[in-house]
């Protein structure tokens, strides 16, 4: 048994104990090696890749990459009526919350990725896993076109198409420049893995060529200014990072360079963290003003030159300033895919950022696509779209207006379908969606209440206000991921017994219950061991302890034993012996 | 106190137990940051860098390269009478016995490297550290040009010259392709950090690859077939780890592809491994063809394409035979870095492999210049050429003969002066070195023998022959490195008093003793939990015990408990959740 690490020993050992944990349990290996492929030359020259004969009852599903989206959905797929193939450039899911610890090694960027193969290994759905790249996605002939990445000596053919019965799109987003001159060639981002290591080498290299007995004083102030462009949570933590890097640990090696190190942080709204709760962002200014990191909000980047940035003061009436800089990372939203937009082009959804999906999550005008995760956005629908088919399917009795009773009978259906109007309500304060419909007729009995159809549109007409896209987070893909990994998992049984809302604008009721986003808080470290948590019910923590709470729940959210072990252990070395400062 | 790390407030706290250890001494910040430098234009445009006025007392050292020669110097170097300045491209130290550990995960990378500026940080010496690589040693004008390796954004001046009193080359060494047509374009190395990452990127290339849908049986095959050139320990211990890792590790995530795996380690000679006992070299390499690696003796490589070797099979009378490949290692042994031949070419050594040095370390035909590790050879002094000195040194009387009274005078001062006398005696099993002299006269008594100048050649005329070049080892280069810390550290006292053997061709005696390596014995990790161990006395260890030996010296050999504790942690993790195969 020399194969087994003793890790996949003890998981044999405690078969019979499922209730230990997930990662403890059996390791089953997932059925029969690669499928069988037959070749054949398609039209374009690339080949066309169809499933044997033999698995022709299993339907199949086409997932486009491996970030939070994808890999949530595969690890909660548990229907065998599947035969899953995995397209995507990486293969190894990245926890890219930890990516900003990355760029200075309080974690090392291997802790954090773990092989997706290992992840659907020990699956019982058939998951097979190509390292390729989506080139183009064929809506009408079910066909998704993909290239592969890996290139060196190894190449053979390098294109081949995939068909589907089911494709979901999850192939995140790339940065987002506004279009800004010389970003893409000058600047850092910080997406990848790789890009963080990158940056952490860049660093050193910036100290390092600080210290050449040839680098003028100027020079070296030119050299150690770190810029970081974007206010957001991933442009504060790694500032912080930054910050902490050099003053705990490269102020020891570089004792000469201190006092010419300067980080500076642009934001061209008001404020740094704009999405937190207002005492956050105070405090994480006032925090980085006292620590020395230079804070410039109102100020918009125009122009990245290799050595230059260029912003413009929104507060000095657009005045044009340039500031010298040795390293700058871009870090100020998420822009489209280049296989996005051509195929949101295709379905015409052009001139839009991410795809738009219905609530649950199919990809408007295609059958059988989805998307979710950074690369889509869910289309609201809107009550005010719905009312008059609202209204008739409240009106049971066709008596042209509705009662209390009628409209209690649909209430449940309507908070499902339009989440919104829970929102009003609970903004509005309001105990009940009743209250709702006694605003336009004023006080009146409960029962005594009777609305005609322009009445119950005024009384609905403030509604829509509250939708809101979903912010571009993990947690959101994660949700999403596993809300679609179960609607896959139902698939047969909802056809059968639809669990969804009523169709207002048709018959029955939906398959589904439609996606909710469930919002558990966020984090923003702000260095020095200190972290400012926002928790549901706008309970807000900053400080040491929140710290602790991050580390815990970033240990725990890790999507392996390994992986949680590995950042671990990582925090205790870095914790002992402070971060390496090697140039590698 | 934040700036400091956990380690360094116990080092602090340790400070008046200085049994405990080295690394827990109290932190001694090597005083005063950066030296000043005066710029001035040379002749050729590059900047010369002086040193400031009030360093002019301390002699200047200049050492060239951190590896395993520059690094013990510097850890060893303890007389404040010096101003060191390190100029090396990397700005660490590597401990390259674990390189092999690397290339499949079993180490990371970051845990056997330590920033060259933390080894001498706590040290009283003024040492000084430079990203730049030697370009040119210019031994007549005291100074060494070198070129910044630092290249992004950061560009300002890119030479220098250094002035120096006292110059230490180790920069190592580079590969040696033989010249063979194809291997620099084609083959991996193993000489850098950086070169064991990109293999272990490269094997999981392979095997991504290799599950492509478009990928032909025939191309599987090729593409994980893994050629590695060159019996030596790292071939040997690469192939090994290699087929550890295809068969703990990723036969478990490419359940399909284990049967296509294959393994070749080819050698020219008849035997792997054959600077080790005979036992260990059948023992590997039965264990090899028992694992199923490929073993290829009598194979020699004559050109690497892109996709195939080409090997000429000596034992088959010549013939040509091609393999297709997917990976190669190429380990077959050390060539000249360019500027090590141009400095050869200057000082007449040109159509050497490496720097000669006389038993001093000290470069042959230089003043003040010192080579050690990889990039150099010591010339050793032979007997003969030295046999006329020697005897009128000896024959105190001038008598014209020598009597045993008269050798056993100078017996320790040729013993120490050269070597080989001490292996002759050892090799023909004699017990004094008076009973060499009793060669050519036969049986007589000790007391009335008495030899002229043609009957001590003749005597001594073997000894000669046991002359050996010392292995290119990180046990050479780091034994060197202590050697020469110690005579710098010594310096003045010994100008006073040396220490040194008798000078037979000159007056008085060698400033110091000359350097003698004394060999610790050599690992063979051979994979499976086995390792083959030669230790001194032609004690022979093989199996899991050894094992378990090399884990233990290979732990507390590391230049710093960071390292340790790095190490042994990446072997726990190993150990429990086996290697990870992300591509990263």
């Amino acid at each position: 048994m020399r194969g087994f690490s003793v890790f996949d020993r003890v998981s044999r050992a405690f078969h019979d104990h499922p209730t230990l944990s997930k990662a403890l349990l059996v390791v089953t290996v997932s059925g029969g090696g690669l499928l069988a492929y037959a070749d054949a030359n398609s039209s374009n020259g690339a080949q066309i890749i169809n499933s044997s004969e033999a698995d022709t009852k299993k339907k199949k599903v086409v997932v486009l990459g491996t970030g939070w989206a994808g890999t949530t959905f595969l690890r909660n797929l548990k229907s065998p009526s599947y035969e899953v193939q995995v397209v995507s450039p990486r293969n190894y899911f990245a926890f890219t919350p930890l990516l900003p610890s990355v760029t200075c090694g309080t974690v090392e960027g291997r802790s954090i990725v773990e092989p997706i193969r290992n992840i659907v290994r020990k699956k019982k759905v058939d998951v097979q896993f190509c390292e390729a790249e989506c080139i183009k996605i064929d809506a009408e002939n079910k066909k998704v076109y993909c290239r592969s990445s890996v290139n060196n000596n190894l190449n053979g053919k390098e294109e081949f198409i995939v068909d589907y019965d089911y494709l979901i799109i999850s192939v995140g987003a790339n940065v987002n420049t506004f279009n800004t001159p010389g970003v893409m060639e000058n600047c850092h981002f910080l997406k990848e893995v790789e890009d963080a290591q990158k940056i952490r080498r860049t660093v050193i290299d910036c100290f390092e060529k600080a210290s050449l007995p040839t680098t003028s004083d100027e020079e070296k102030k030119r050299i150690l200014h770190f810029a970081v462009v974007g206010g957001g949570p991933t442009g504060v933590e790694f500032a912080a990072e930054l910050h902490d890097f050099v003053n705990e640990d490269l102020v020891k090696l570089y004792p000469g360079l201190k006092d010419l190190v300067k980080i500076t942080l642009l934001e061209a709204g008001d404020h740094i963290l704009n999405m937190f709760d207002k005492r956050i962002t105070a405090f994480a200014e006032e925090k980085f003003r006292r620590g020395g990191i230079d804070l410039k909000t109102g100020s918009m980047v125009v122009k990245v030159s290799d050595k230059e940035i260029s912003t413009k003061e929104l507060k000095n009436g657009g005045e044009i300033s340039t500031i010298p800089y040795g390293m700058v990372l871009w870090s100020t939203g998420i822009g489209t895919r280049p296989v996005i937009k051509d195929f949101m082009k295709q379905i015409g959804q052009a001139n839009r950022r991410a795809l738009a999906t219905d609530e649950w999550l199919r990809v408007e005008g295609c059958d059988n696509i989805y998307a979710l995760g950074d690369c889509a956005t869910i289309n609201q629908r809107k009550v005010m779209e719905d009312i008059s088919a609202i209204f008739s399917k409240a009106d049971k009795d066709n008596s042209g207006t509705l009662t209390v009773k009628e409209f209690q009978e649909v209430i449940d259906d309507i908070c499902e379908r339009y989440p919104q109007v829970e929102l009003y309500l609970k903004n509005k304060q309001m105990r009940n969606i009743v209250d709702l419909l006694k605003v336009p007729k004023g006080e009146v009995a409960k029962e005594s209440l009777e609305l005609n159809i322009e009445e119950f549109k005024s009384a609905l007409s403030q509604v829509d206000s509250q939708m809101k896209n979903l912010p571009a987070t993990a947690q959101v893909a994660a949700q999403q991921g596993v809300y679609l990994a179960r609607c896959f998992n139902r698939m047969e049984e909802c056809e059968q017994n639809p669990e969804g809302p009523l169709r207002f604008r048709g018959q029955g009721r939906h398959r589904f219950r439609p996606f909710r986003y469930k919002h558990l808080g966020q984090f923003a470290p702000l260095g020095g061991e200190e972290t400012a948590a926002q928790l549901p019910g706008d309970w807000v923590s900053i400080g040491h302890s929140s710290q602790w709470l991050w580390y815990s729940v970033y240990a725990s959210k890790q999507v392996s034993w390994r992986n949680r072990a590995l950042v671990i252990t990582d925090w205790a070395r870095r914790f002992i012996f402070g971060r390496d400062s090697s140039q590698i």
